[in-house]
């Protein structure tokens, strides 16, 4: 059995060489290239393919697979956008993806920004930068008896409340349409999200972007807000509305965000500038020189165990399907 | 009655007011000056005087003080080096301090110097602004599974240890020479300093410095840490062997350090400087250009919440005492 893994970082070597330590039975050869029609020949002799790239996965490159004999196809990440699932039925492919990669990763991320937002990190680096050590008037505050408000209690918001609570002493309260039975013992929902955007000092959201949510927490949400909230977004761009966030800074109704996702990231994150200056965008350019915004370029889920985990996931089910075995996460092209 | 208060910072002035409000039988007078030969005599008429400094308490200042009647003494900080304790015998002065201001406030910072360790916070930062975008190769590690090394369990570290154990779910061991009775439940002791250093991937150093405990960890000590190991010191320089943090950096064996302390800081925190090159240090040169090493200037303790204690604390103690009643910290200057 043969699998031909496209794409491959070069962080993620080191997670492939374990995996391929546990499956001898399995024949696995690699390239750094993505896929494209350029590249899709070199997985001849393969009976299926692991991919992970943020370039579009052609109908050229699909279909070379498909005449290779390949049908099993697996890649190694959550989004899908890359995908015309019409070139993947009409070539019979049976595609695989890993939905969570480490919910740890995330949760952990989002209480470093707040800790960074609460100590006032960036002022501290710009005094310490310039020569200066002294820590008045810098005065920081502590998680420890805050109310934190977690909107989205799944995978990753779920442990971001366990960090806070259990951790930091915080007054953790939640909301989620859909409560979480794993916490329902804890006594934190609330039972209306204008509860939680009322009682919050911080706020952290950990949904995903279903339409109806797009901009969940606009102008009329942020107005509900205690003045000096501080707000972390870790989950997606579109579920806070950048005008009603710039305009809830420059009001002080905001006292400091951490953004490791924007609306309008795409063209921005993982791209290299010559410079801040350089990014053609009036929000980032907004945002990225205030002392009480950090901004992570979708960096929170970055970590060894993610990376790990989307190698052994994507690896496991591309391996499956080969065996006639059923895979953990079959995506459904058809609906 | 009456309490004068030297030395009152800005940020100190809303919970001295708050104090004020909670204590309208005390007529209390403050000035930004700290306590000199020439500003002593503003405490005329006074009961008690409240102060904080870190220059010297002179003799003379104190016999001004002394020769307006005033025997009660309360400083709002734990440092006591400022004092020359035959001059407060000689004078007859009852002296109060504050050994505790918030434990939390140091336990949270050291909680996030790893974060920002973990995560290459300096080098994301760097790459955030030249432009920078990407996240490979600038992988992260988590806490969670971590086997984190906690020695010193007092105030701070028993608060540290709490958490990194229930809050990122790491594998926390301790040492203390005298275990905390509340933390022996969670079986998390182990016997031998050198076992602690054996066995962590993070260690945060957590004690006083008592002469015995000078270079605690030093080269010897960090020979048996595992190879990679974080280095967290949130308590005093010199518990840490500069030379052989410098030498653990060089050869790799140390993987980054959080230090909110130097050995050396004395004339270099709480100054203000022409830029970081300014600073007559060779050690600090070294370490503060490191990308795996984050400074911060003794920070960790500066929080609302501890200045907050530092003001209720010293003045109920000098109300205490003015009232003939006990207060809750004497020093014990004849010994």
């Amino acid at each position: 059995m043969k699998i031909y893994v496209f794409g491959l970082r070069e962080d993620e070597i080191e997670p492939l060489n374990q995996w391929k330590a546990a499956n001898t039975d399995v024949d696995v050869e690699y390239t750094a290239d993505i896929l494209t029609e350029d590249t899709a020949n070199l997985a001849k002799g393969a009976d299926g393919v692991v991919a992970l790239q943020t370039q579009p996965y052609s109908r050229k490159a699909l279909e070379i697979i498909h005449d290779l004999g390949i049908s099993k196809f697996s890649v190694r990440n959550v989004g899908l956008d890359g995908f015309n699932f019409k070139d993947l039925n009409d070539f019979g492919f049976t595609l695989t993806y890993v939905p969570v990669y480490s919910p740890n990763a995330i949760a952990e991320h989002a209480s470093f920004l707040v800790g960074r937002l609460l100590r006032r990190v960036p002022e501290f680096d710009k005094k310490f930068q310039s020569g200066n050590f002294k820590w008045f008037p810098t005065i920081g505050t502590e998680i420890s008896g805050k109310t934190v408000g977690v909107i989205g209690t799944g995978h990753i918001g779920s442990v971001f409340a366990r960090i806070m609570k259990f951790g930091y002493g915080a007054n953790v309260i939640a909301y989620d349409i859909d409560p979480n039975p794993a916490l329902e013992n804890l006594g934190i929902y609330v039972d209306t999200l204008d509860e939680l955007l009322e009682k919050s000092d911080i706020i952290s959201i950990h949904t995903p972007l279903a339409p109806k949510d797009h901009h969940m927490l606009d102008a009329n949400a942020i107005a509900k807000m205690k003045n000096g909230v501080y707000l972390i977004n870790c989950a997606r761009g579109g579920l806070l509305d950048n005008q009603a966030l710039i305009d809830g800074l420059d009001s002080g109704k905001i006292a400091g965000a951490g953004l490791d996702v924007l609306e309008n990231e795409n063209g921005i994150f993982q791209n290299e500038f010559d410079s801040i200056e350089a990014v053609d965008d009036e929000v980032f350019q907004n945002l990225a020189h205030r002392d009480n915004v950090i901004i992570t370029p979708h960096t929170a889920f970055y970590t060894e165990r993610a990376v790990h985990n989307m190698i052994f996931d994507s690896m496991n089910d591309n391996k499956a399907m080969i065996s006639g075995k059923k895979a953990k996460n079959i995506v459904d092209t058809h609906k």
